[in-house]
């Protein structure tokens, strides 16, 4: 999607250790009208997939999963990725390593609120190694809610996260695939 | 506004231990429909005060903010609860206690997004102690923004929070004022 890669390609730095920071606009300052350009892109994508639940993580997969949904009229489970006084003992659970934390945290849905009736739409803002998302995947099959698919907004497609999880069968649409990046050369893009 | 204190009424649930669990709805599940009747009530309320930015806290504020955003034309920026590698050391921050969660975080916000220049918004689905409100209060007089008001979707009044928050003269606007609330008795509102 050219608008996300030209905002990428002005906007977002790369610093060292393979860290893409678009949090100018994507997630930490969100631009919420380029949001609604990309919600309004994976319901193009999406649009004849019955979907009727779109499920993300918290926490910056939240913003883009609530304006997406908008396109959807569905409502957005968020995963948490603590437990807290206010969920419910009754949860579906994974495990999921965060690359930009460093820690592996246990994510959690509540059970009323992922079901084999659903079908799901997995939104998040990115994709590299693929933790988060084959943590949501799971959380899907632990509830036995069908998966139309995942929407991405940015793929690190040098990183096997992608690959991966296209060779087991789920549907990956990503808006913007970086092909390379580093500090001195930039960022190029899979065409 | 009856809407929100209608839904509370039917689908909220109080837990021992003075939990309001509303999260069919509002913070895990999210009714993005009705996300949109808060955020034009929040555009209602504030939309004569030239608010250029709406600030949050992860996890539960970002869709009910991005939300608002929309009315607003303004992006949003979320603070957060712990350091990670894509989040520069250029940082204001600020201590807060979780009541759902039994941690004290610090919660941060980029230099980059928070000004002197900003007439914030500041958004959360709820209010109780008033902690994480007094901690983006603080982001902000750090930046030396302005701040025009507190946008909340659900009040706890029987706790101080709201009470101390709107003595330092800070506008604060609730969307439900709960009253009382028990396992027993349910729930009653400010009327």
């Amino acid at each position: 999607m050219r608008l996300l890669e030209e905002r990428i390609r002005t906007e977002g730095k790369v610093l060292e250790g393979g860290v893409l920071k678009v949090d100018g606009f994507l997630n930490h300052q969100i631009d919420v009208t380029l949001l609604q350009e990309l919600g309004k892109e994976f319901f193009r994508l999406y649009h004849n997939c019955t979907v009727n639940k779109i499920l993300t993580i918290e926490a910056s997969g939240i913003g883009i999963a609530c304006i997406t949904a908008q396109f959807f009229d569905c409502p957005v489970v968020f995963a948490k990725k603590s437990k807290s006084k206010n969920i419910s003992d009754q949860v579906y659970a994974s495990q999921v390593e965060s690359f930009t934390h460093c820690v592996t945290n246990t994510i959690l849905v509540s059970r009323d609120y992922l079901s084999e009736h659903d079908r799901v739409l997995i939104i998040d803002d990115f994709l590299a190694n693929g933790a988060a998302i084959k943590g949501l995947l799971n959380l899907c099959y632990r509830a036995g809610a069908t998966v139309v698919g995942c929407g991405i907004c940015v793929e690190k497609a040098f990183q096997p996260g992608g690959e991966r999880i296209r060779q087991t069968g789920v549907r990956v649409e990503s808006l913007a695939r970086v092909a390379s990046m580093s500090p001195a050369d930039g960022i190029t893009f899979v065409p």
